[in-house]
Formats: C-alpha cells, structure tokens, sequence
C-alpha cells in the first residue's frame, strides 16, 4: 500500500468533519491523539447509555442505511473505480463493491444486533460474604476499541454496530480503497447516534490514508483499550509488534479433520467435503486431513475421488501417497500451510495419539475436528487438543459466531486469554467488582 | 540486581537437577529454552489431571512442608544470613525470614486451596442449536506461566499450588534474595507431585540469579501462555516492554475513598482510618480522600485528628488548606502518588461528579470508595468509577481474593481485558468451545 502524502485525505461524502480538520493542516500525531481521547470522553458515557438508546440506534440506523442506499451507491462507486487502479484483484473489488441487496443485509444486521441482550449490567456472579459484605461481578465495557480491517465496507456497520451495543467507543481503520464507501456509512450511523442520544465520538472513522496512523494509534494505551486487527497475516504480526495495548486476534486457522478408526467413513466424506470446499478462503474451512492407519486403505481413494470432483490437490505423506500415487508429495512446510484454496495436505497416523500429537505440533489452534462413533475416541481428542474450538463429527466450518449461538461477531479469537473463538457481544465486556457494605472495615 | 556470574549457581538443598545441568555448562538462552519446552510438555499432561490426584498433591504437600521444618528453615537461614549483605532492608529480611509458624501458614494454605472446587472442566455455557449441534464452552487451562516475583519465600508455594491447581504449568522465577529457600520448598513440591502423579515440570524453579534468564524466558510466546509479574513498578514495567506473551499485572494501587455529602460522617471517619492505616504497604490501602464541599468543613477536622494519631501527614488543596492550615500544600505529583506509607493526600471537590472526575483523572484503577447514606449517589459513583473494585460504604482494604471469596489469589490485576481485580483460581483458566454434531455439515 503506497502511501498518497502524510495528510488526511477528504472523503467527498458526509460532513465528516474529523477529516475535515485533519485536512486543514492538524498533524497526524495530534490528529490521532484527538481522535483517541475524544474517544475516551464518549467511553465512559456510552458506559451508562441505556439499553433502549443503543437498540434504537441500530433500528433507526437500519431504516435510514435503507432509505439512503443511493448515497452509499455512489460513495461506493468511487472506490470501485478507483479500485483496479490501486491493484485489487477482481476478488477483492467483488467484497468491495456494494450493491442493494448487500445494504439490506447490513441493515438486517443492525435489527438483528437490536434484538440480542445487552451484555452490560449482567450480574456474573457475587453473594453475601460471611462478614455481610455483598460482592457483585458485574459486566462492564471494555472501554475504547481500535478496529482495524481491510477491504469490506459493510465490516463498518458490523464492528461499529457491535461495539456500540456492548457499550464501547470505537475508533475504526479500515483500508484505504474502501474509505468512501466507509465514510457515507459512518456518516448515517453519526446522525442516527445524533437522534437516539448514543453520545458523540462513540464512533469515529480513520479518515487517512496515511499508514502512519496505525503506528501513531497503537502507541496510545491511556486512551486506547483493546486492538482488533482483522485482515492479512503482515497486518496481525505487525499491530503484535507495535501495539502497546493488548491484542485480540487470529493469525491463521490451519484447520485440521481427523478420520478416527472409529469413524463413520460416508459421515467422513461428507464433513471432510465440507470442511474444505463449501468456502475455501476461511479461516475455519480445512487445510489438513489427518487419517488413522487402520481405515486409510478403505477411505482415502474415496476422499481423493469426491474431493478431486470439486478440483481440490492432494498433498500427501509417503504413506498416504502409497494409497494414493497421484497424489503430490507433502513437503514439511505442507503441514502449517494455511492454503485458503483448493489444496488440501493429508497425513496417515497410528493412533489417536498421533493425530493429537501431529494436531498440536501444526494446528493454528482455530478449529480440529475429529470423525468418530467412538465416545472414548471423542473424550481423548477433545481434551487432548487445545483449539479454540473442537468439532466432533461436525464441520470445521460451525465455528463462527452465527453458528455457535453468539448473534454476531468482530472476529474470531485464537488467543487463549481473555477470549477464545469467536468474539460477540459479551466477548467485547469485562467485569468490575461492586462491594457493598454497611461500613465495613478490615480487621 | 548485581550479578553473581552468567553461570546459574547451585542451590545447595534439594536434588535440583535443573540447576546443576544448567551450572555444569549449559549456555542460559539454552537453559530457559529447555525449561520452557518442559513446561509445555507438562501442560498438557497436567490439563487432563483429575482433581483428586492434584488434590492429594496439595494435601501430602502440606504434610511434607510440616515434617520438613528444619531443613526448610535451614536454607532459609542461609538466605538471610546473606541478605545484609545484599543490602537488603530489615523489613525486606523480616519478609525473607521463615518460622515454623510461616511454614504452618504455607501448609494451611495449601489444605485450603485443595478443599476449593477445580476450576477445570466447568461447562461455561452453551446448549443445543436448532440444527441439532451441541455448543459446549468448558473452562481448560491456560497452559504455560511464568511467574516472575520478589522475596518472599511463601509466594513460591503460594503461587505453584495456584498454578497446578487450575491445571497449569508454572515457571516459578523469585528473587536471588531467596534462592535457597524457594530451591527447599520446590524440592518438597517435587517429591510429592511425584508420589500423587502430578506430571514432572509441572512447577520448576529458574535455579539462577543471572537477570539474563527473565530476558530469554519473556521472548518463548511458543511455549509460554502468560507471564505474571509481582513486585514493585520498574519490574512490571520491564515485563511489560519485554513479554511476547500476555502479561497479567497491575502496577499501583492508587485508591481513594470519596466522602458524599450524604455520608455518615461517623462511618467515613473509621473507613478513611481503616483504609488509609490498618496496613499501609498494600496496594489496597487508601492514598487519597476526596471529600464533597457540602461536609468539608464539619468533617475534615475529625478526620485529620484521628488520623493525624496514627502518625498520617495530610496533603491538601488550597481549599482544604483553609480548613486545615495545618496539612501540607499538595502539588500536582500527589493526586498521583501511591505512598505505601503514612501520607495521605485531601481534595475537596464541589459535586459527585466532580469526584468520579477526579478519581478517573487520578486513579490506578485498582480500587475506590464511596461513603453515602444515598442509594442514587452509590449508583452514580458505581457506575462512574471505572475500577477493578468499587466499594460502597466499605474500607478498599476488602480488594483481595480472600475478602472477596475467591479463596486464593496469585495477584489483583488492574488491567481490564481477561481478569480484573484478584486473580485465583478461575483467573488462571481460559475455555473451549466442544461442538458435537452428527455428520453435521454447514449448508
């Protein structure tokens, strides 16, 4: 990404008048200093916005997006044009370019996220102390969050939406061929926060192209809490390296499908079909097949032949390319490959054992299934594998916030600490601790 | 921290393999690579221990610390007669130095923590989808810690028996000061993690004063989940900048305690005096009392003098100065300044707002009072105040894992994201999700 000059661009669209002072000559460390604390300010009103005020947002927001669809069409049809200019790949102009349906999507995403509980004020746990003292564990906002993503406008509506409804301020850094189309989208969700009284500055947009923002961002822990990257690898590794707050993120989801010698060979195909093919550039479609010695002969020429059906390359240990001698000969680097296309690596292994150890050594630790009618087989994989997520005779590809049962999700998480998997509401809170006493003292 | 030499030394207790192949030549990048890869390995072995099994750890732990006695204090007392010659304080050697009757507390404490329920296995959440999958989020472990804490020899047993309790492996590194100490205390926990089938590496002591050693340990994110710092503020702050991994921690516990203008001003004199005096050198202690215009007059005269017999200097405003002519000036370094010791710094602010204001400005977030008679004015406060604990009509000193009915605790974090405030037991966990399907497929 090259950059185009070390000052905020204007976006032509919206009143958005944060780049508009930013354009008039602010610089672009005291722009995102600005941009944090005002931030933090809006943190800890939205703290204690009401429940009705937030959901009344996203409806209202969900109506006006609907009634402003020609707006955002056009605001997006400038970053399309000037999309191949930049070098995306016609993929990349497809997940960015926007079209009525995939507004009404948005907006259905809004009424959705109106709908689910407010996970702030929930009592997590507590109880009268023997000494009388009463403990609450109550759910809280983090605080302010830094979102940072790539491509997708309608990513816009989903983090800020999210965000806002768990009670926290964010400030939002998505990619440079998408800032038009996401400052219209701001733009709405700004005048609909105006009119339900969602405190100013909840949400703000990034209105730079300058890389330099995100370096000047990431130094700012006293006002910035938390840090969601989502996008390429170099992106993650670089907001890890640079951040001075902590970090929730994914790097990649080398995903695994163990076949047990217990398996259900026909339920096999099926989920190991679907793992890999239903969407192949996911983080929780499969990368690996990992297959038990004594039912390899049986099952991989027919896993090759349904998988070869949807275009898919095998890529195998000496073992499996004896069964299989069409197969291409796995190379070590094969088994932490995450192909996001249609290959797929497969390993043969003497023991459930084995395909835990193999599992451990190279799973990105997102999502490992296991094939198996055995109940005693299911307990030692899922124990013994130490994944975000563990899918017994189901496809990788449940694990998503949808599907898990969340509502909606920023991201999914394969960090171990704070959250694991994927990331909603309740996942964006912490807790604070409120002691009531009756003039309590500590003896 | 002088150093003795880059060579780890040997402790001269204890069958401490680890120290003696890492003195007879084995380079320290090496060494702590070594004692990292073993944690890892213990991990996952210990996250599928029963409990009964770490239970009986726990309690033959305690028995074995009793029938050791002399040979715990005979280290001991090598260490102390070693401290005054390290320049150690007479508090900081009253600390290091062990009795039978410390020894009784360290075995009290560890039968305690093994009549705590195990945190791991607990089902978090989940239920059944209406496609039919199973969501099951179900409390593990974290895996590997690093603890990294200061002289007192009891934190060792402290925080191991925490550690393994919860599932983890832990790296115990404790100050030079205590060496031989934790080097007996460990050798106990070893042999009977050994009888009761507690996997080997589970706890393992760094048996060097080299600083090197927390340097090389705080890049090995691949084999280290969480580093947790305990000790003064130049520590944590190194921790901070160095670790790769998540760091749980918190710096200072600059607490205040506000005085409504609908206090009981009898109750506000003892919480104020049992806050700021039962125990000074504590994070929870009280450093700063901000008092509400409306009461100033009648109540801070009450308070200076009963504060003022235990020896308290009080540090006003100019508007506190008018009242008390007496305390000395404040300026702008004591809002911020944790004391651990016998001053204590006075605002009067003209609202409750304007101590929420205050407090936010000036707190460590660790732990902040109100006194009031009035349920709107603790609403407000509560949910204005954004601290790991929020007392209401109680004194801060209750912000601690067994006031609170954690029953144990390995340290109170004043971060927000993963564990806030004590962190015990279930601090020291993270989830998974198992989703059990029947060939379940995603459409």
């Amino acid at each position: 990404m090259a950059l185009a000059s070390k000052q905020p661009d204007i976006p032509p669209t919206g009143g958005f008048t944060d780049a508009e002072e930013a354009s008039s000559g602010e610089d672009m460390s005291k722009y995102c200093r600005r941009i944090a604390e005002q931030a933090k300010v809006a943190a800890r009103k939205l703290a204690g916005v009401s429940t009705s005020i937030k959901n009344d947002w996203l409806d209202r927001s969900a109506d006006r997006l609907q009634h402003r669809v020609e707006q955002v069409l056009e605001a997006n049809r400038l970053d399309v044009s000037q999309a191949s200019g930049m070098g995306l790949s016609p993929a990349a102009i497809d997940r960015l370019t926007l079209t009525p349906d995939r507004i009404r999507s948005m907006a259905d995403a809004l009424r959705s996220l109106s709908k689910l509980p407010d996970p702030v004020g929930e009592i997590l746990g507590g109880g009268m102390r023997p000494n009388g003292l009463q403990i609450q564990k109550v759910r809280v906002p983090i605080g302010v969050l830094l979102f940072i993503y790539e491509s997708r406008p309608n990513v816009t509506v989903d983090a800020a939406a999210i965000a806002v409804k768990s009670g926290n301020a964010i400030i939002l850094r998505g990619g440079k061929e998408s800032l038009h189309s996401s400052s219209a989208l701001v733009s709405i969700l700004e005048e609909t926060a105006k009119k339900s009284g969602v405190p100013e500055h909840s949400l703000q947009l990034i209105c730079t192209p300058d890389r330099n923002a995100v370096g000047e961002l990431l130094q700012l822990a006293d006002c910035i809490d938390l840090v969601i990257p989502r996008g390429g690898e170099s992106l993650i590794r670089r907001v890890v390296a640079e951040a001075r707050m902590p970090v929730l993120k994914h790097y990649d989801g080398n995903c695994h499908v163990y076949v047990d010698e217990h398996a259900d060979l026909e339920m096999a195909i099926r989920i190991v079909r679907n793992a890999k093919t239903q969407r192949m550039g996911v983080c929780n479609a499969a990368e690996s097949i990992v297959v038990h010695r004594s039912i390899a002969e049986d099952f991989l020429p027919r896993m090759a032949q349904d998988l070869r059906a949807f275009g898919i390359e095998l890529r195998g240990d000496p073992n499996v390319l004896q069964i299989l001698p069409d197969a291409t000969p796995a190379t070590e680097a094969d088994w932490s490959t995450e192909y996001l296309g249609p290959i797929v690596s497969v390993r043969i292994v003497d023991s459930l054992e084995g395909a835990v150890e193999h599992i451990e050594r190279y799973s990105s630790h997102h999502t490992d299934a296991i094939v198996t009618k055995d109940i005693a087989s299911a307990r030692r994989f899922a124990q013994g594998v130490d994944s975000a997520a563990v899918m017994i005779n189901a496809s990788t590809r449940f694990n998503d916030g949808g599907e898990l049962g969340l509502g909606a999700e920023i991201g999914i998480s394969t960090d171990k600490l704070h959250a694991r998997g994927p990331c909603g509401l309740q996942e964006l809170t912490t807790y604070k601790y409120i002691v009531t006493g009756d003039g309590h003292v500590r003896e």
